[in-house]
């Protein structure tokens, strides 16, 4: 029998939960509050394995119980926008989002936080996602297979952006290692408590399975289903007023991640008529009616899922690090 | 055995429907638009029992998807705030509660369109209810009474809130009869096909009633129950920072017009307390976690049922209203 040598990765001293860079989408703002109270009591979270620190990312918005206020501050992290001329009478979010930079980054540099971990919600029936840019990040994987094997009552899956570091554009593409933590269905603007309290133990396992890598211990390798998108799909609008004609067929709506067929009814005009699906394969939907995407032009995403191999792992200690090599290792 | 006399009403000659009145409750807004684009096909309804008009109340506010633009226009009908001194720098709401009021109105005098009905959503878990100030209006009470023998999949209540005709607030109240009509659940700024369907059906039975109504026909008499509001109870919140200290209870959660006895869960809160109803009597709660109350300090309210009988009417024809009186009459 072969035994696979653990990874060896960098610890990941330095967390960052982030809650509210959309205004509207409580759970997160209500979780991050919650954890600040306890952290005023109980000083910051630091046991010598690693510092968590707890952002409320977009303040302005979060008062005012919107997404944005000027911008979709979740679009402003790619190194274009970051780096590029700004005025003082530039979008607020494009601003704020160097605020956010140089705090938590900067990106790409090797003063950036280890890992971002942004909270999320929506509309559609998703249950708990993780979004990442990577489909090899094994510490996003790893995370999210312990995050499986603790809530094994939550419908889970992990989304694979395929956008390349620079162009990515999230506020948890600023860490070292990142991802945006979406739970749903819960309407914008509510805190629903089962789906309040989904978070919060998810996030507590998340943690956990950080402290436990930064110990040294070894996490085992495995499979993960990984959906990678491909494509969006808007709603059928009018040509002149470019408003939307139809709604997410029923028999669609709260079927996230039920794959869709080619022919399979897709939207429901107003005026009562069936539209389906044109595609050539069938792709899993994901995001069916997010409240946020009416305005980006989505009604819907579709991805290919595939199943990817995660070795196990381990932190590099510095004695080990600095004397012997014991296990294989991928970043030097 | 007794043979009841119908009661004899004014007809109903010039109806109103209104969308948008809260422009992120797209189910009334997308309906209106769709109902208006066969308006330009098929000419204004009017078939001598009849005319309909079809308003988008608060354009601006639908343009934005938001509820509101500067004040909640639905609290804007009362005598007070459409009769009080206004500036040009008033709230545009207030000052377009006038135009409507103009438009429609004005409230309370004989000029003031039939029945006005005004199409709503809500994240609670409703079902379909109508919202009106009177338990004994008989003409709303009877197109009720329609809509529950001709939708009877579908959860429907009366509710009714105690509250002076001058005093009553919403745009509803500018016509001589009117209602809210209220579907959930239904995140704002999203349009589930089933609701939007349940919307529209509801609406052409409601036209048709009125239609029948209208012809002379008798509509027969019966029973109806009305949940009578009896208060609104608040989150708990923070008593520096007014932020919410809870969500409702997962075991209230979605169970809308289900008693709540005393001593029942009522919110858990966001450190995993929960708490219960203090209150002496069982009371139906509705509204539970609508997301636009947060704002107005309302997690849910409580009503109490009573069963309402109601008598058989009919319209009073011109004809017989000059020469004979055949049957009782309520209004002269």
């Amino acid at each position: 029998m072969e035994v696979v040598e653990p990874v060896c990765l960098p610890r990941l001293p330095r967390v960052v939960l982030c809650g509210g860079t959309h205004g509207n989408e409580l759970s997160g703002v209500y979780l991050i509050r919650d954890l600040l109270k306890e952290v005023q009591q109980k000083e910051m979270e630091d046991d010598g394995l690693m510092s968590v620190l707890m952002v409320l990312s977009n303040p302005w918005a979060i008062q005012q119980c919107r997404r944005y206020v000027d911008t979709d501050l979740n679009r402003c992290f790619s190194h274009a926008t970051l780096s590029g001329p700004v005025s003082d009478t530039a979008p607020y979010e494009i601003i704020w989002a160097r605020e956010l930079n140089a705090m938590l980054g900067p990106k790409g540099s090797p003063g950036a936080v280890d890992l971002v971990c942004d909270l999320h919600n929506t509309t559609a029936n998703m249950g708990l996602c993780f979004i990442a840019y990577s489909d090899n990040d094994w510490i996003c994987l790893h995370i999210f297979k312990h995050l499986q094997r603790q809530m094994p009552e939550m419908p889970m899956r992990f989304i694979h952006f395929d956008v390349s570091k620079k162009e990515s554009y999230s506020l948890d593409s600023v860490g070292k290692h990142g991802f945006a933590l979406e739970i749903g269905p819960q309407p914008h603007g509510v805190v629903r408590s089962n789906i309040y309290t989904a978070m919060k133990v998810g996030v507590q396992h998340i943690l956990d399975w950080i402290r436990h890598f930064n110990s040294g211990a070894v996490s085992e390798g495995g499979y993960v289903d990984v959906f990678t998108m491909v494509k969006n799909i808007d709603y059928p609008r009018d040509s002149q007023t470019h408003n939307i004609t139809a709604a997410i067929h029923p028999h669609l709506q709260d079927r996230d991640f039920c794959l869709l067929h080619p022919e399979d009814p897709l939207f429901r005009t107003f005026s009562g008529e069936d539209l389906t699906y044109k595609g050539n394969e069938p792709l899993y939907p994901f995001f069916i009616n997010e409240c946020s995407y009416y305005e980006k032009g989505i009604a819907l995403s579709l991805a290919r899922k595939k199943r990817v191999m995660i070795p196990p792992i381990r932190a590099r200690t510095e004695e080990k690090q600095a004397s012997e090599r014991p296990c294989a290792s991928e970043e030097d």
